[in-house]
């Protein structure tokens, strides 16, 4: 199964290109292009009703402003819907972004992420695969095990660099 | 030429009944009934996709909480869509509706009207109707003209009521 | 008939302006001027007053802050007025101008758009238009058409460009 | 020199009642009516006109949702103007009518009060009057000091409540 | 696999039940307690450590004002974390609970759904154990099929409710 | 008497000058200084005590975030006082600054303008002392008619760079 | 030294009461009565200038709509001031009260805590007071203890009461 | 007893900074390191844990977006804890920052300053252990002395530089 990375215009692209790029790192292998909502509806059903016979396990979705992809994506599909609310230039701070994408109804889930969060929908994106691929599980183990390294390292770099600065806290 | 009117689900009905009722007051003709984006892609696909074949010349849509039905009709209808954000039980206090059907991006266009002002997207879509109905114009001037009347009758009532009360202002 | 575009402020043209770009290219006349209801009350009364007798079947009004000029353009005329809220420097983020334009009292209906979108001020008006007017109706679908070739095209570009580079997804 | 009280609807008079009453506290005369900016736009434009040459010194303008009242009259006449958000039903809580009457351009200002404070606006209008009536700041100056005396009485109160109750504080 | 239904006060259930409820619609396995961040931490810590290894494949956590559960429980386990923000007495019309669960740094998804919407939470995670579980894919898919089934009735009831009532709309 | 325009910080300056600007055109007499109600209690207390006495007629009070200086000193002057919200860089878009001056008890009203806007806060401090000095009324007469005869060059203008450029408009 | 807690009105009382209450369940002294930065400036003056003389070594001040109370004693005093956001009748949703409270400007902190949370205020504050006085340390132990245990008996009922009803998850 | 400060990430430094600057002028001792929530939630456990006993006395923890390292310290610890909105980069507007921090449940207290205010987390620190040492209270003392006469010399440049240039107001 693979992840099928989708956008609601090419503008949003600096934004999911991060979870393209994490999906490597942790081994899920994924398909990425541009449909929009509002100005190819047709495409979009069509994208969203074959996604699961072609091989898809679980769809991220990206779009600002009055970002509906997500939501009727995950109206016509039965596979898990991530949606990624993007801060692109038509958008009031986000906001309407957000809930847009989080607001769904009962009955049409759409897993939402931080806005501009991409990355996290491709973590997200691989810990549902990795329900049912075991060497996903270790790729994830790796990245929260990296995670904790370099805050630690970080830490012993500003604990070093204060204590030589610091030595008489109070002149 | 009709209006249509659409909600995304039963409970949206004593708020878009508004819109029915002012629609007859303005003597324009129209049809209701419910299609949900979220749970009725299809249907929703259908009734936008055959509208204008079906006499229909405007379409008001009553959504609430991530409302895409108003923006994914226009999406999918070149006619003029009227957008009423409904303020339903699970949506924060109305942010979510109204953002969600305001923010269009370019190229799709939703009239908003204010929250569950159904009663407006009547009267809008009456207005609209109008271009080419002088009948329907010569109403909307009528209603005008009445609105004026009961605030001036209304004036007249308190400025008594206050006149006879308030002879010596600073006791 | 043709659309009377109008703003509040000359610091509005460089958003109103794509109101005006896009019904040349939808085939409908329009005209354009300045009209402050704060500045020019009088001048606002008279444009509203005498718009439908001069042959202006639509109005699109834009301005910025507490955007009293569309709300006071629809209570005088009995044209339908579409809002644009403008972002302007004075603006809180454009919530201002959203809300002083969308909550429009009931009786008294602004089809707002979403914040700077006088591009789809000027579909919006043209679709009005179209009810009377069927070479209009053809000019929309056109355009609608033209949309969808357009991210069809980019949808193309993006999936090329990523097949060639993701060969091997986890490396 | 008298205060002109008005409010966009019969509804308002709840809430802006409390003008009148701390008018008449204060000594100041006034008259109250209906103006609807949006459904007579005629009469406030009247209205407005006239205010200074019929002994107005100073408007109270009240109204909800996309609130255009206050600042269409103080764009009409050269009277400091004070504008009251009111918490109407149709009101997104309260947020369009502060934003709509605080927001306005440069030129054109109106003296917001606190939501539904009509009875800061009446203490305000009695300040504005008593720049030129020394009988209305004495009474301004009886009425802090009479504020002042309310709370000193609570305070004791609350002290001789609480020391009786609370002589052993940790048991 | 099974889903642990986590949730940080009692006071949440009545909210945190719609996912027990849907989970057992869709023949998903679950078990459900309360795990307070603030007042359990060490709890907490533990639950998150051992979730994968007690045989959960997904978490659901909910929680109301500053909620941390949802974030905290995703940052110790490498299991996908789904977050209901929970409209508690004490939040501020949910938007805290919204903000502290949704707006996770980059590492760190939390799947986020609607506020209160824990049947969407409980819908979700079993698109998530569907991944491996085909037996649920056939119930998510007659889920869906009943919800279009449901508004299908209530569009007929609708239609001929209004066809009997409205036979000559203008009078 | 004069107007007192204080201001919470030097950094208040560049918005706060525009009120001095204009009291200039419109005859009006005024002083300036900095009083911090934080950062110099006592003197922000001096100043609102003696203000009357020492000639000043109506206080203009600008200051961002948690803005107290326009409230605190209207809780001890008797005289009207104009609040001016600053979108200080320590304001979160300047809710904030607005929100604690606009949102005064009942008791003591602040008269606040829009974000920033110290040259409305000029406009009405000389609204407010013109009610005891008609030189100041006719200066503000003149002011208005010129701000009217601007838009209407404005709009000139704009008419004749169309009405050259647009003379086919659907080609 | 004991905690000085102080309201801007009586009608706080219901709120403010909490951080006496847990204030006797922590051990630690306190004296309550009402102070109003705005009816009362003198007074709020006279207390915090006069608080660390008279043995107050932490003062808790609750205040709603533009709260000056906590801010403006912050200002006067040296010692540490804790500030509780009420969300009075006169408040839009408790932002007002929050904003003015905790944007303070740099310089003057104040110690905000969660809207209506004087119960956390309290703990705070005899958080404070145990820097000096252990016995205060031990009871901030036992309550902590305390918070644990009552979590674990609650979560104990609900895994109990569910395994009883869910022994077959998908019936 | 010295202060702890932790932050959320390098990134968060160049506002944490100001509360090591500012707590050497008030001659209070503190040491200052990385610990994140969510990517190293053991170690924050550790340091939670052991910072009593480590000598210090209360802890200053800054983060951004959903942020949990505050009131996830205070969980463990009993000591108080000062949280720091951050502003970071994938924040909105700092609204997740103030309200994850803010909104914590009754019983575990965070005290919370304004967004990126980190010097006033500084400052209520000195306070906090002044509780407990004179020689900071004296430093504080001098503090706000110092606040005051700079703003005093402010006020006296800028009287000056107005009385200069501002003879004569109204030409």
């Amino acid at each position: 199964m693979k992840v099928g990375i989708i956008m609601g215009s090419k503008s949003d692209l600096p934004v999911m290109q991060d979870a393209a790029d994490i999906l490597k790192v942790l081994g899920a292998e994924f398909e990425i292009t541009v449909v929009s909502a509002h100005r190819t509806p047709e495409r979009m059903f069509q994208y969203a009703k074959t996604a699961a016979d072609r091989g898809i396990g679980v769809i991220i979705a990206g779009a600002g402003g009055a970002a509906h992809l997500p939501g009727m994506v995950a109206s016509i599909t039965h596979l898990p819907v991530i949606g990624v609310p993007v801060k692109s230039s038509n958008s009031i701070d986000g906001w309407d972004s957000i809930l847009s994408i989080l607001q769904m109804p009962n009955g049409i889930p759409v897993a939402t992420v931080a806005l501009n969060a991409a990355k996290n929908a491709g973590i997200l994106a691989a810990q549902i695969l990795a329900t049912a691929d075991p060497r996903i599980t270790e790729n994830l183990k790796a990245y929260k095990e990296d995670l904790k390294t370099k805050v630690e390292e970080t830490a012993q770099e500003m604990e070093s660099a204060f204590s030589s600065k610091v030595d008489s806290p109070e002149n």
